[in-house]
């Protein structure tokens, strides 16, 4: 498995408690497919379609919840370029709609995890259209985005976080 | 096209004029592919997965919005088995997490809408489950569900009766 995909594999789980302990209804989002040719339930030519969205999706009491998640081997920065012009299109609208958007970054070698608020990437992405640096400094991370680690009560425990910062902030 | 792809198709001109008017951010959910085998960018082999949620999805002033969409040639009922129980126990899901969950059943040949809010779904279906009938009659829709036709500032402009339903009531 590569890193990407044991993140993914450690938020499924993590949704799945969730689900399971009714805290939040949570899914991947299926990669969009348009399927050219078929032969019963087998598909035997399909292509890749565009994206429009980011990888997850749900609902945490009645608010829409939604965001991107990315592993990286860096230790000292979150590049900006992991995120597809798209996808940031796709959080800024959801945001405007006053939907809970975010970014979820595993530092692989540090093993910590941070939940990047769609209001500091915002903050980044337009610096970065004006010129400005292309990734976000750990150390603003460190202070302004919401580190956790892999030990919680779930492999990706970013729920009580959102709750923090959307429910009680 | 059959009809239930022409009702997709107003669904997804509907969902993006309400995208350019800023008014909500609702999308239809890829079908969840498994794939098996690539070259490139080209898919050789994949087959349909366990469907786990249901078509639509979005955001609506921070409120998740989700449905599924049906068409039917009945004219008199709305049969209860065009509804996976997978999809009306998502339904279940989202609704105790507080979101919007509703069906829309398009009436072909009467050419009229019915959004059926859960609460109302799962009135029959519960009484279903129980041995009762397996379909929700015309007559009551008419006084309990929210009837439109097509002929609206959308082709299927199911958003003025969320808002009543959901943000007036």
């Amino acid at each position: 498995m590569n890193d990407g995909m044991i993140f993914e594999t450690m938020l499924n789980v993590t949704n799945q408690m969730y689900n399971n302990r009714g805290e939040a209804v949570v899914n991947k989002r299926p990669t969009p497919i348009k399927i050219l040719q078929t032969r019963g339930n087998l598909i035997l030519k399909a292509a890749f379609d565009g994206r429009s969205t980011v990888d997850y999706d749900g609902v945490v009491q009645g608010r829409m919840i939604t965001f991107e998640a990315k592993s990286t081997i860096e230790e000292t920065r979150f590049d900006l370029n992991m995120i597809a012009r798209h996808q940031y299109d796709y959080l800024s609208r959801c945001d405007a709609q006053d939907a809970i958007c975010f970014v979820l970054v595993f530092f692989i070698k540090r093993q910590s995890i941070y939940l990047i608020p769609y209001e500091l990437l915002k903050e980044y992405w337009d610096a970065a259209d004006a010129g400005g640096r292309k990734s976000i400094p750990l150390v603003d991370l460190e202070r302004r985005a919401h580190k956790f680690g892999t030990a919680g009560r779930a492999p990706v425990d970013y729920l009580p976080h959102v709750k923090k910062i959307w429910f009680e902030g």
